[in-house]
């Protein structure tokens, strides 16, 4: 079974080239200039249009239970989202409950994913226990393909970990060659800002800004890269809002620390002003790190040009506004923490590539080849090279849309991003040589994805 | 009652003049070109000497309670003591034990002092225990003269405080004005490093050294900075060690921020190779920071002279060899940690000025007048002026003299500085116009000193 | 011949004290608690006011040849209006003319000064021609007093120094230990965009500011340091304006090296936006380096708070508008150059100390103790204190009044701060034990100040 | 004509995949998955090969004049050297005499490399006089295909510019989309210190490094940065070697300004201590900037990593020691200055890797595809992909290989790295599809090389 995509503009994080890609099944076997073969089972026309590796969205939430709920997108609604968005792999978490082991909780997610993804999927796993047993438990993970592994300085009380449970979890990921991911805000220092304005009556969900101060996530950044710099330890800061930890982040790495951070596109296009909106309505915008004062988008945007921030994912996290969100009206610190994004990531990053904010090879590489390198997927995903999965997005950039919850495909009800304007549109995706999506519809069945063991990260010096 | 010192060269941080000092009673009433006043009922003569204003040491612990034993020096001891090395008033800390009352702490600390002191004395107060009642004793405090609260980011379940609670302490002392204290040392880290070497058999002092990394120190500094910036509360940084930590302070100082440090004679003239001497000679170097590398002391150096270190204290908390420094045999975490000193800061920080590193004017400002600036007690103390306490010492800039524990006059039977040779002595020292050292010999009575009620410190912007 | 200062606060860069001040012929001979003198030939009651070391003001330009016209004060002028603004030392620069002499050039200074002064002066040496006879005369000019060499990094073809003739300089500074002093900012660039702006027919004075950017300020700063760390030369960065300039300079002092810098009142309270002022009004206003941007303000002041900035000067150099500035109009590089402001510098930064940028004490350490030891003045000047000389401000806190050029001393015929309402006011100025202002009236004759020889900077580490 | 590469390992910077290359004529028109051709006129076994895209040294000296002489390899000489090491392209400088004009110096450098080079070949131009004349011909190089422009801050007389120059020049450059390059050592400062050095009766090799001390290259780095910033203009940083350069340009790299920089591979493996060889020695390893304290070596290391340091080129520009070097005995101002290098700088770069400094990627990202991309050359050169030039490296990663004088194809008489052994060897070569290098053999014939009219540089943001 030969699929042909002619006439193209193949993109890498290099650039453009004109190509025509073959694939048989599965994977990529050829990468030629125009014309070179002819004949296929199935021909793309992709004239005009990019053809370029699927999008990595290397951090999802799909179910995921927080506070007494679920995570709106289950993994068929949020990988068929991101499929629709071009996003061809997701890195979920498997979330452990503590108490609980490594292994069964993997178990878990496994039984929530197996059979239900529309694209392939990998995951990381969060750590909310550190103990002797855990830490063991690492070894077993990285065996089954789980290599990263997620902490929280924030959150006390359910993810929270302390400096000495990470200090533990770092000289294991140095003993393992694994990486640390950490959600780095001083939660301990944020939760008496919470307390004090909840006491004080102050309960709108702009108080979820107000009382995470940007230094403390700049300040938790610094100690965890501090932790990292003792234990020698791999470190990938996740959605990075702030410039205070851009900065932290960007000193690590001119002393040529193993210190990565991703962004999110809610905080390069969205602010604090979003969370301030009346009536509850910012608490659609309720996520941590919160929504910043729009001073830091610049910062942000320059990051992503000097590779300090490395990657963008979207910490997809869907709540209704419905019932879910509402669960926190009056108490700001009842929202659900987290927004939808999965399927308008490619498409939002693609507006700063319009708007002259970065490359078209920095859009590909941000998007699907750093992830695919940094969490062990290179080459398999995040190129279009011979041996490659067929992980291909034809993607239209004179095309237009208009962002809306009346016709986005995550299962939630409302969009963060409601009357965004866009310049370009996903047209075909491949996942693994299948067509998934093409001329507006959805074709795969249930079940095409499959989980995706990784190997360790492949950035480390 | 008059008392005249004539012929001295009379010191401030902006040098010297030639210049005689008359004293009535308890004040200074006088500075005088030579020879303007001729008559008194004593007359001291100051030729060829240093006529400066008394030292004061800003971090003293006399007769504390640490781990079932007390440090060696009592009040009497101590100030006796400090007395001969020029010290004329010295800021103790008062203790609160977890679920004591602030108020109560601070009478038993009374207690302990009144009547016993050869010199002035305050108190500083440790908060161990952070709660509604605590916050506001904090103000009953600052009315009874204690206007410097002390935290810890070491020693969890027994000073520390969690992040939470220190910024609830921080935001108590931007209300009051008063000044924050910070022990800096990630101790949640540092205890997992501790019993992790313990686990693997290595309990010899050195390994006091090596399981507090200095990063540990920079990480705990920068962290007490941003949550001085996230309260705008001023912060002081006790016995700052490590190169790491002094870069934070001055960056942050550089920025405007209220942020003070000292340093100790330890971390200048010592280092870890002190710790790691054999047969367990390495315990009496024990004190928390521990002694660095050596590297360390050229920027600590650097730091006295660019007033990124402003104050020079001992952080005096001595343990005898014998049965206390002994109760960590083969297990480091057992020894008490404290070094003696508060007899030699005047003379070892003299070694700098004659080693060329510091200037004159720069020792008389880091050993007295800043520390009785920062911490309430100028223009009273620190400084030689008309209205002063005469608190006055007359230092021989051309003796030599051998530090050593058969002579000194601390309450323990060894000294950190054994054999070093010095040049430079205490010929007399005067506390509120009294001679209580002279010519090698005692004469305060028990009981001279009192206590100093302080203000809120004096240099904040 | 004694007088007696009564009833002030005496005030030295770490605070104020009540003490009164014993003046015999012109030496302070003591400082006292109130009342311990009470006759005097004269006795001065400063009840309600600050009795202060007198202003030196370390940068000033009185009769300055510059193209073809000259500045506009005398040594008459200039002394007394500085004496009127309780000033009482200035520090004026010979300016060696390419092709001749330091020594005649020092001679020709002394001839314009001597037996005109106000009050007491010393001058620094403008080095214009480095070759091997000039930089021996260095040494000459040392022990003539002359301690401190002034350099150009602009206005090439009459000051301008290369790099390699800075170079040169700062190896004989290092070698005598004297100063160099830079005017920082890269000429070679700026003449490059002057030009251009001429060219373009945009000559008004705004251009003056627009063709000088604070970076090459920066640039030529950071140069300067450079040039200062590979010879081991002091450097005294005077006139400094920038944030990009002052943030170098805080780099270089955090790592210990001996730079210094002083700031002026203009870059403290005005702004491009004067320059701008239309109808040729902006004339006023050209000086080099150019009032900036607004934002840079907030950075001096805080730089003059953490000592950054050491020394507050006026670089007053007076030209009339009409005829002086006049000469640009229509191209603004052929303005004159300076700005008056040697009358006003006292009065400026004590509204800092009223607005609370500043303290107390710092306003009269800025203004008087660091500029006596920064040029070797110290303790002659700088402080009362006994031996010192008696030049002495008894300044009215309280008092108000409106700066304008219908009111105040200098021989020129606009106020850069006309209409500025000031809080506090001199109120009686002594010079070496001599009233020469007193109740609004100016009773020194001509030529009561006398030249200062000067000792090396006594900052050095 | 068809090629096939057949079962190597090809290499792109973000790693390598098991891949066959099928190339038509002078282009790549296939990457396949192993065996999908099997035919070809010539098949080329890579089997556990690199294959790899041909090396770019953007910086070299073929036969250029320098001080009466002239680099001792012609272009046909130090091509066929280049391609021996893997080299597929070089960037030579074409050199402007004062007086003379761009387009006239590149009409002259076009004769000297036409119909000689051994591999393709791009020119920048150097120039050395800066006026409305050259301003504008800098125009008309772009449309010649030579889009960078090489100024001097070093060599006064010669080739250095002023800094008005370099600002109108860099004008130039921000207008028309081209880079500066620049030679970044305060040349004026260091003239300087060698007239010293040589009067003092010092003129050994090693004065020529101990004249040049690496603060003038940070100083000049941070110049040239703050003059781009005022332009606007790309600025690349040719042969860096100083840790204070690298610090620049970091901190210029992490505020998103559009600065890059190259260091060389003697930077990275040799130091000082080479230059003080006696007996003249030192005269081989005389170049500009000087070879550093081995200190710096790190850092290099550190900033390829963190691609601070974007490019390795060579700055190939050899003089025999005979006749050449030897002009400068007893007087090392006269050395001419350069060192041998096209040969060697894959291999040396291969230690890297295998030394674990850089990974494989980041070897052929720093020696291939970045100088395509930063010098407007891709994807023609620096990838293997459908439709770009067969420029391929057939590498052996397993060889082993010692350098020497006695074996180098360099047509000068000593090497610089002799002795070295070397992993690693370049085993065939092609150039636009000709096999040039195979088996011990060289097989172009003169003039297979062609001139590469260039793109703009294709980093900027």
């Amino acid at each position: 079974m030969r699929t042909l995509i002619k006439g193209g503009t193949v993109l890498s994080p290099t650039g453009g080239t004109s190509a025509d890609v073959l694939i048989e099944d599965e994977r990529v076997v050829a990468v030629t200039a125009p014309g070179v073969f002819d004949n296929a089972d199935t021909v793309l026309d992709a004239t005009g249009k990019y053809v370029m590796p699927g999008g990595i969205d290397a951090h999802t939430h799909m179910e995921m239970p927080f506070g007494g709920t679920f995570s709106a997108d289950t993994f068929e609604t949020g990988t068929t989202a991101a499929a629709w968005g071009g996003t061809t792999t997701i890195i979920d978490f498997a979330v452990q409950a503590k108490g609980t082991s490594l292994v069964s909780t993997l178990d878990k997610w496994h039984e929530k994913a197996d059979g239900n993804c529309a694209i392939d999927y990998g995951f990381h796993m969060i750590v909310s226990d550190v103990n002797d047993s855990t830490l063991k438990e690492m070894g077993t993970c990285i065996d089954a393909g789980v290599s990263s592994f997620k902490m929280f300085m924030a959150y006390p009380g359910v993810f929270y970990s302390t400096d000495g449970e990470i200090l533990r979890a770092m000289q294991k990921a140095t003993e393992t060659g694994s990486t640390i991911m950490m959600h780095a805000e001083n939660g301990i220092a944020i939760d008496e800002l919470v307390a004090q304005s909840l006491a004080a009556g102050k309960g709108d969900p702009v108080q979820h800004g107000l009382t995470r101060p940007s230094i403390l996530e700049g300040e938790a950044t610094s100690r965890a890269i501090a932790l990292a710099k003792v234990t020698g330890s791999p470190l990938y800061i996740v959605h990075l809002s702030a410039a205070e930890a851009l900065s932290a982040v960007a000193e690590a790495r001119n002393e040529g620390q193993n210190v990565f951070a991703e962004t999110c596109p809610q905080y390069l296009y969205l602010s604090i002003e979003d969370l301030a909106k009346p009536d509850f309505e910012g608490a659609k915008y309720v996520a941590s790190p919160p929504l910043r004062e729009k001073k830091h988008q610049a910062d942000l945007w320059r990051g992503l040009r000097t590779n300090d921030l490395s990657v963008v994912s979207t910490d997809h996290c869907p709540f209704c506004f419905k019932d879910q969100k509402e669960l926190g009206r009056g108490d700001f610190s009842k929202i659900p923490n987290g927004m939808p994004g999965v399927e308008h990531r490619m498409d939002l990053l693609h507006q700063g590539v319009v708007a002259g904010e970065i490359s078209l090879g920095r859009w590909v590489e941000a998007c699907s080849t750093t992830p695919a390198r940094m969490f062990g997927l290179y080459p398999r995903k995040g190129v279009i090279a011979p041996g490659s999965d067929a992980d291909i997005v034809i993607y239209d950039p004179a095309a237009r849309q208009t962002l809306s919850a009346e016709t986005h495909h995550m299962a939630v009800d409302y969009s963060a991003y409601e009357g965004f304007e866009i310049t370009g549109k996903v047209e075909t995706v491949l996942s693994r040589g299948k067509v998934v999506v093409s001329s507006g519809t959805f074709s795969a069945g249930t079940g095409h994805g499959e989980f995706l063991p990784r190997e360790l990260c492949q950035y480390l010096n």
